[in-house]
């Protein structure tokens, strides 16, 4: 057991001030994503999509849709807005078509898998699909933070922003684009607090 | 930066083989769910639940709805459910008294967020709630994989498995619980691959 590893899994906090000073380079933030980006997803469709809000004119744009506090929009290194992408699977061809030349699978997998994902996907009730892409992008987003707590950042991930206005804003289109967080990242200018957790016999049974 | 963090981080592949004779303990397990649920979550409301399976009969159990590879369910130490909650807002006044107890909120912010959350989530659109209860459930998902790395074990996240039938199955009222994911948990008995991942610039936009 790795109690540093644990330890920074774990001490990860909301952070609401950061300091302005402090930029990311578009290397390190590029870094930084395909890092969050190995998090694994139903069928490896990653419906993951990010737009990096990093100039003073993007957080103009994002500042009337944008329900916190001002200084957390001001002053982090940037805001990352993750959307989930409600037609991943169209890129079902590249993603298994690449795995076959990178030699990990067989073409008789790859195509047994991408039947298999027109058959889940092409029907899928609007229900099951907003649960899976909604579900699955978020495993991005938590590697994104602790990812971010490697490279010495810290994060705050914050729902509270008009959904409904933010593709029409960005150039996204909405019937295919679903805003899910966004996550500010910085160098922290103040500690974060302990939240308090649920007791595990209120949400774990065993069988 | 911390590079063993990363690579912790960045190197969990899924295994679908494990050691069947090595087995996690009660305490153990409770202690990564412990550290899986210090993930955040919208408004504190840890909308994730957890149901381990790890005695053979609940493994029969799970089996006639279990849609992967059968030595995947046999092998692993524990099979661990999360469902999402989608009346976890009930917990409200738990939570935020239990903060103000703590020291960490004043009774007067208390009072502001459990009004803003009965605003937000009773009168949540059946679309809208999915969305953040299946997001949020994930993120303690994805926090759980790395933990059990960081105890030195690995896991499989499962999407595969019949979702209509499990709630009933195991006790669970199918209008609350939103069957989300199975995670396999063990001590690996094989080698994970790498998997494809799409380029940055498919999938990240800068403004």
């Amino acid at each position: 057991m790795d109690e540093d590893l644990i330890r920074l899994i774990t001490g990860r906090k909301s952070i609401r001030k950061f300091d302005p000073e402090q930029k990311i380079s578009h290397d390190e933030l590029s870094r930084i994503l395909q890092e969050s980006c190995r998090a694994p997803s139903a069928m490896n469709l990653q419906p993951w999509r990010f737009l990096v809000i990093q100039s003073k004119e993007g957080k103009d744009k994002l500042r009337p849709l944008f329900y916190n506090n001002p200084q957390l929009l001001d002053s982090c290194s940037a805001m990352i807005a993750i959307l989930g992408d409600l037609r991943a699977s169209d890129y079902k061809d590249h993603i298994y078509n690449r795995a076959v030349a990178e030699g990990t699978m067989s073409e008789e997998e790859r195509d047994k898998e991408v039947k298999l994902i027109s058959e889940l996907y092409d029907g899928m009730p609007h229900d099951a699909h907003l649960t899976d892409v909604s579900f699955n992008s978020a495993l991005a987003a938590m590697q994104l933070m602790l990812v971010a707590r490697a490279h010495g950042y810290e994060t705050c991930p914050l729902g509270g922003f008009d959904k409904n206005q933010f593709d029409a804003t960005f150039g996204y289109d909405p019937a295919r684009y679903l805003p899910l967080v966004l996550i500010a990242v910085g160098k922290p200018a103040e500690e974060g607090f302990n939240t308090v957790r649920l007791d595990t016999d209120q949400i774990v049974k065993w069988v």
